[in-house]
């Protein structure tokens, strides 16, 4: 859903006002500010602010004078040991605001990354818009059959089709009625941080959010992670893109040393071992339950 | 709403096993353990764990080898001195767990307070039950026309049978709905992690939240204060009961220095002096803004 | 302690080096960027980055998609009400970045206040400089002999003599022993992560220090207290300054609701309650201890 | 350095006062409580109070009524798919009290894990004792040459000799300096605020230090590793006994999938599945630096 034109304007207002300023600059993440990046049906992300970049990471891992920057080269090498063992401080030192609009559901899960600043639209103060989500037609799945916490296979034809028609008319029921017990017309006026619980959780609010760039790679690993619900993957992916963007070397960092790789246990390091060696390992003479054997072969065969 | 005979044979069961156990105990919190304190139309509040106690708290503040209780009266002299002065680490030296029933929208605001560990039942993994809050009819209130964060005047005859209906029946629906689309029965069966969104924010949820004991005051001081929503003060208040019986010292301090007390602006403060000095000080004469100056008013005649 | 030439090449040449940027920029900080702020005889605090400035406050709490600017006059008000109400989560959407050079006495100190970042320089890794922390003649007091946290009057003549002589001489043969232990010449160099531990608590180290508005303001109200140890208040001082010209509303709210203001208890509200009408209150009558009628005479006489 | 008389008739008071709880108690730590396990030449650590056991994690993660147990062995499954999924809010319903007495730069590195309590013995309130941390001569190691933030060789003779003289005298020497200048013997004393500066940084102090099992087990794995400083790691060697005995199924899980096992990094994982294949893989092929390279073929020889 695109803005309304005065949101527009405000956005444009904005991008027509460049400053000057002594701060440390990140070219790259400069083009996304206040732009709406569109997530789900009616979703957004919009950069607000950042602080820091590259450089950055490495001025205070070395606590210098000046940017802290030898060279790109060095400085990429530095951020790549920086990750590489898990020295996150330096990392804490870029930071950035993102105005986000996503359905309750998803706000409910995202809200529990606790290091992070938030300003959430308040429905005790004001009145939420008419804006649901529902799901596009390929990303309406049955319950997963092999895991309690995921999906299985596309729902079809009539049962995808009544699942559409009750969360379309349920979310639409809900809202008038949300907004007959609010009206004054002829009456008080429902309160409304009372009248909001008559709303379902796949109604969009929005928030400001703000995070620094470890806290926020933490985000992403579990948030952009295939185990991750659809829903706020597309929203983790959204923000890895402007992150690519801001901080190239460190997202390169991540990307190998967290996104891309894996955690081997005592036990999978030494079946690794002993393969290596020759030895045909199975699953039991691995000492690891099914369930761990099948997530070890996963990340041996990499099914991407 | 009572607990089923089973949850109540596995409270039983708890209550009915003491053990030996050489960690500081509080008398006053024990009879709590596990009970369910009743909060709302369905909710409630248990206790099930603590670490410490008043004495605990000067143990800590003095590093001391022993319980560094010196006498009773002089562990409450110092926790009184500790609160008073914002001493706030000997204070984090207590915890408390409990398991909490509460409507989405109240987990919302509370979940705000980040200092705090959660684990909240997974509507991802799990089906929630059948139980969703309904106001009494002593506290469905019309929006306040002087406050646009709160409550006014009781909704009365037809507009509160009403808005109940609506209430009620949009539940009840919601659900139907909802078990509707995960059933199994001739068909696939939606994703819970999708199903859920149909649920309105009345409907309950449940966690084990675990806090120490400075940032449950903090909590305390923000949700069991008149301006905080009435679904979200009649837990604190009931947490704030269980408290008093936990760690009387630091609870009566907690009273005098911060529920019952009051924070004097600079301006304020110099209105006092002038006050106590026999001027007659205004809105016009103090410097305040209306708005300052009405809750100004309010703080030196109290209207509790 | 001036910076050396090449640290001032370094910081002339971020001076000399303005960019565009579309954020939010606040002319009043920009001036104070890179450079150093004396602190004590070795020390300064020195601003790298930042991220807001008042409008910022207010876009977050109306999570709006322009400025959040309505007028400067309704910013003002708005900021206000938020201090007041301690709605804290708006200023920390403001955010603030320092290389502070301070001794290690006053950094202990300083790191237990946990929500925000440090990058510190690593003595494990790298060699200190010879720099300690001399107190000038007008900040060496006896030990209070009201208050055993504090300072009485100034030490004079021959004691406050002898213990200069002892610091001085203390602190340089302690370096000269950490440079002999380290020394390579002629023998293997004692491993830097043991040598440090010769040092004592007066030299200086340095940090980046990162941090949002709502917990700078926490630090600034403890620690450019009365009541903190003056060489923490200094820094304290400094940075109050850097904020006052960042945000000045929200440095004015801060000013107002929290440095000049004060926290009275149910009992002191009660006494005061009383006062203002006419009645005469003692200590006696008061309800409170001693201590706790001194520090509210304290309040309402206000020794400033 | 064992107790005092004092201190152990402190201690051997609270191990001799067993009380009845419902609470959830673990025998294996009971044992533990109040004693002081000897770290280096004066330091300790000693349990004082826990929350939990491995049932409360699960208890937590089912969010159930009673005490989550369904059978030991279904716990530990349960508790290893937490851990090795990355749930970490289970483990964070375990908390641990502990009472730790350390040399000053210990404190300075321990310190830095923000997300825990901390009371401080007060250097500003209180005079500190004449204990020094001098290291074993096995443990006096030069600094070394291939890692700049490590130790290298043993020193020997003469060079080893004169760095402990050194220490020792030089310990002596500041605490004799700060006993004169804090004196009031024919003086005003300095105030002890101002005396501790003199005083180095392998001094002994004290806290007291709260955290849950989730940032210990982090704790744990930065510090009991091989790349730790030898003086904080024999402290994380210590606490990790006590958790062993207290948690065995989480440590169990801890110690499989987290200090056990190896974090690979995409380009790691992908020379892996190469070598599985037969392939020969050389650092020039691998596509990572050489310093990666040697990381990563230490991984898989497994030097120990």
């Amino acid at each position: 859903m695109p803005l309304s034109p005065d949101q527009q304007a405000e956005v444009d207002a904005l991008r027509d006002a460049p400053q000057q300023t002594l701060r440390a600059t990140a070219p790259g993440i400069e083009q996304h500010l206040y732009r709406a990046h569109d997530v789900l049906d009616h979703g957004f992300v919009r950069v607000i602010d950042y602080m820091g970049d590259d450089s950055a990471i490495c001025q205070a891992a070395r606590v210098s004078y000046g940017r802290g920057t030898k060279s790109v080269q060095n400085d990429e090498g530095l951020i790549r040991y920086l990750m590489r063992h898990w020295h996150s401080t330096p990392f804490e030192m870029c930071e950035i605001k993102l105005h986000v609009k996503l359905p309750v559901f998803v706000a409910r899960q995202w809200i529990r990354h606790r290091t992070a600043n938030v300003n959430e639209y308040s429905a005790r103060y004001s009145i939420l818009d008419r804006e649901f989500y529902i799901p596009a037609p390929d990303h309406l799945n049955a319950q997963s059959v092999v895991n309690n916490q995921g999906r299985g296979a596309l729902l079809e034809g009539e049962e995808a089709a009544r699942v559409l028609d009750i969360l379309k008319a349920d979310s639409n029921r809900a809202y008038d009625h949300y907004e007959q017990m609010i009206s004054e017309d002829g009456q008080s006026g429902l309160a409304r941080e009372l009248a909001r619980m008559n709303l379902p959780a796949n109604i969009y609010t929005q928030w400001y959010w703000k995070v620094d760039l470890h806290n926020l790679f933490h985000f992403l690993r579990l948030r952009a992670d295939a185990h991750a619900q659809y829903e706020i993957r597309v929203y983790a992916d959204a923000i890895a893109k402007v992150v690519a963007d801001w901080v190239p070397a460190a997202y390169g960092a991540f990307e190998d040393y967290r996104m891309g790789g894996a955690q081997l246990s005592a036990k999978g390091l030494e079946c690794v071992r002993r393969m290596l060696k020759g030895e045909e390992v199975t699953q039991e003479t691995s000492g690891m339950s099914k369930g761990e054997w099948r997530e070890f072969e996963g990340v041996l065969n990499d099914p991407a």
